[in-house]
């Protein structure tokens, strides 16, 4: 098999068999296929498209690449969880301890900040002593201790996917849904997880900007993860604002406290519930989603999500004591409120622009191995909709360095945008793609 | 300018500016972008194309990354003269020594053979003592004192679509019309050329085997070369079947210099003489092609032809006696006959496989570092058309080593397609785009 033939086959629009797909993974993965060869594969790959087929084949050949973790000798059906991102959005800290309390496990491999997007692990390491490198030993110990563990990305799960990731970065072919698909689901079924609740955001503050494209990669998340053996519900929900009020690992991490407590922003509460209402179905503790709400509910009221929260922390090695005492949490030392110029009602946020003052602050990074500033972000006080007077505050940034200050304002300058009318109400979940009948079965 | 943005650009079917084009050739000439990035580029152009304006820039940035050569000081237009390639394609040795002397200087950098089809400078080293590699100054002197000098691509001229074809053969991006008139037209006008003669060859035997694709091609490169300020004449002539009857490199010199001294097979001194036509007209030595034509006719019956054959040899150090006893160039020590397995009449030659054969013995090279034999080859004794008896010789092989002919063999085998009736004739120039009306102004 010829490396350039199989190039030659995808830039025709030819589909590849299943061989020809392992052979590019493979050989990429052990470095015998150079990066430009798979470059041109992958730029065919996003002009021309993959074939469900043609995807699942990637998706297992990423999966094999690397560790399969497999908990059959462990009770209960292993839910997974995933987000593609956005402002805000710290859902799996509420569900993966929802679901754990219920007796789902919840084995999951989690990512870092992305963009101007964060990432759960950083919002973990927000938690001082939380520790999200543990070994596949230490992460299945944790799974069968307290029903659940979060960890990144170790070397052993899908080192092809961590190549190929890192090359579509740098040559603009990112935004391909096969690929996508491929890059998630391959990390997802390595983690041992028998079901998945994915959660596709859509909107400004999204790597989906519109419903179509969004509706497009949930569609090929359910089909390739059904292909592939799994139960798969795909939720699209809202994006076009920050989810929540808090965006900033600390910040973020008190927020999730208050929902597991009962507490915290409509929205942000509502999307855990029937995200959290999903995994307690499909992890077989809920006969149905509306039993799911309804025991998602109970698990919170009566605490018991919030001790599951405590217990997972205190396994990882952090201080257990921030679910009842936020201030435990590193806070930053100045604040500046961001002052609505005029009066009206908040009509729109541009939430990458939001996500990016964040990142200015030092809540991300620029570079891999930059370091990130657990404190820092920024919190809303208006959300869309909201009416606004003249020199009210609309968010207050929270930061550690004045000299990062300057830059963060210019990105949230024109971020909020003001109208004398209240938008048309959009709703927080605009789709649900539930799993295929068979799949159910 | 960030390269990764320019990426996406052409993924998005954007039309890049002059400043971007450059950047990227400039860049990677200079080792500042890295290859995957230019191939995931290089396949974005060959799925979304390049406008006549951008191939414009990619053929001047591509031009202007080595030196230029320009000869105002010398009289005379010079004039140019490019062949896509193919099998038995030796015109370059009768037409440039016929319009140098007429006294249009010819100032030709050629290249080597490539996959099945032979080269300019292989046939040419197939001449005892013929140096294709002059300096630049000792191809100005020999301009300056024959009128016409004959070498390959040095390092100075347009390096970056040197690294750009060897990036391109690799990735599968070297069939695109835009890529394939950037790199031809870059090295034709570094070689100081002021109008072009471009024979871009049809059919079984060429890299263009429709005559819908070679349209396009011939289009776009009298469209560029026109831009670019000079008269452009593009001839589609027939490769469906060899040119000519000799393929291999000193078997084809021999053929050059029967058709240089009025002889040689009928369809290789036809296009022969409607090239040298236009090289005439071009070169403002006749008013028009048709007196191209008659002057071509004369030139060659006076011996002013050979005799300038005669002079290019020995300013390059060749043994120029070999213009007047063939019997100086290397032969071959065996030959074998091709037998027609029964009778009819040659309706088709699989041409490409006609070439493989002849490097299979030899005549080109598998990969860079190889030698070349030059005395190797085949000749044919049918043409299509012609009528053939049972076990009449097709061909005989001409090679050297013995344990090379049976892969030779090999090739052969279906290449000549037989049939009880003549197929239609075929025209040998089937189309000539002339210079627009502007550019003759």
């Amino acid at each position: 098999m010829r490396a350039v033939e199989l190039i030659q086959k995808k830039r025709d629009a030819g589909t590849h068999t299943r061989e020809e797909i392992f052979f590019l993974v493979e050989q990429y993965t052990r470095d015998l296929l150079p990066d430009y060869q798979m470059a041109a594969w992958l730029m065919a790959v996003y002009l021309r498209g993959l074939t469900p087929a043609e995807t699942t084949d990637l998706t297992e050949a990423m999966l094999r690449s690397g560790e399969v973790l497999v908990f059959s000798d462990l009770p209960g059906i292993k839910v997974g969880k995933h987000s593609t991102g956005g402002v805000g959005d710290k859902t799996s800290l509420v569900i993966a301890p929802v679901a754990a309390a219920a007796g789902v496990p919840v084995p999951m491999i989690s990512g870092r900040g992305l963009g101007h997007s964060g990432g759960t692990l950083d919002k973990l390491e927000a938690i001082p002593g939380f520790n999200v490198n543990l070994s596949l030993t230490e992460f299945r110990r944790a799974l069968d201790q307290v029903g659940c563990a979060l960890i990144g990305q170790t070397r052993e799960i899908a080192p092809a996917d961590k190549k190929i990731y890192a090359l579509r970065d740098v040559t603009a072919t990112v935004a391909s849904i096969p690929l996508i698909t491929g890059s998630i689901l391959s990390k997802k079924l390595a983690e041992g997880s028998e079901a998945l609740v994915l959660d596709v955001k859509v909107g400004a503050g999204a790597f989906m900007k519109d419903e179509e494209s969004a509706t497009r990669l949930a569609e090929s998340m359910r089909a390739i993860g059904t292909r592939m053996g799994k139960r798969v519900v795909v939720l699209l929900t809202d994006m076009d604002q920050p989810l929540g009020r808090a965006a900033g690992n600390a910040l973020e991490v008190v927020e999730a406290v208050e929902a597991l407590h009962g507490g915290g922003p409509d929205d942000f509460r509502a999307i855990c519930r029937e995200l959290g209402a999903w995994m307690l179905h499909l992890g077989g503790q809920a006969a149905s989603v509306e039993q799911g709400r309804e025991r998602y509910n109970e698990l919170i009221r009566s605490g018991a999500a919030a001790e599951k929260f405590r217990q997972i922390i205190a396994q990882q090695g952090g201080d257990a004591r921030v679910v009842d005492d936020t201030g435990r949490l590193p806070q930053a030392r100045q604040r500046q409120d961001v002052l609505a110029p005029a009066g009206g009602f908040l009509a729109r946020m541009e939430t990458e622009r939001i996500g990016w003052a964040t990142m200015a602050l030092g809540a991300g990074r620029q570079r891999v191995d930059d370091s990130v500033d657990p404190a820092v972000g920024l919190i809303l006080h208006k959300k869309v909709g909201d009416p606004v007077a003249a020199r009210e505050p609309l968010a207050t940034l929270h930061f550690n360095q004045p000299e990062k200050l300057a830059e963060a304002q210019r990105w949230l300058e024109g971020a909020f945008v003001l109208a004398p009318e209240p938008p048309p109400a959009r709703p927080l979940i605009l789709k649900t793609l539930a799993p295929p009948a068979a799949g159910l079965a």
